[in-house]
């Protein structure tokens, strides 16, 4: 990796883009979770309730922590599933952006 | 147990009565997890409400099935907790219901 090390305006890039990812993802939670509540009729809509959020819970813990060794993956996955685009990664450089792209499509 | 064993018609009437406490208990539920969730602002209140289901989930897990062997001390923990009371128990021998009632002052 060292010869791949990031600046720290990258670093600072990356970590912005996480926070933002991590805004989007769950405040995207919070309001299913508001939304699902209001429609809880009895125990087994509850435990699909807990069920949903243990699931997350695993899935956010350590998710949005910046990890240099994996932040290129890190990006991908976040690009895949809708939380972050392209654009949130400007100001990297050109063959950072290009990589973490080209994962976004494998 | 044996001496103790309770008529076809006082098994009835156990049952009816924590089908009673179980649909308080978990009605209450309900309504205090949507209530809750109207006001999860943040990722913080959403673990806090994961925490409680999961202690809600396991203290409710078999808490509600008719067990001749302890039922006595089940009631009086689910009068304790406020899910029955005494005049739910209408219909169990005299002797039980004394014996349910001591338990609960202690």
């Amino acid at each position: 990796m060292s010869k791949n090390r990031w600046s720290e305006t990258e670093e600072t890039i990356a970590k912005q883009a996480f926070q933002t990812a991590y805004q989007r993802e769950t405040s995207t939670l919070i309001a299913n979770v508001r939304d699902r509540a209001g429609s809880i009729i009895e125990l087994d809509d509850l435990w699909n309730l807990h069920d949903l959020l243990s699931t997350k819970r695993y899935e956010i813990d350590g998710k949005y922590d910046y990890d240099p060794t994996t932040v290129v993956f890190d990006f991908a996955k976040l690009i895949k599933e809708g939380w972050l685009n392209l654009d949130d990664l400007k100001g990297l450089k050109p063959e950072t952006i290009s990589k973490i792209s080209v994962l976004t499509r494998m």
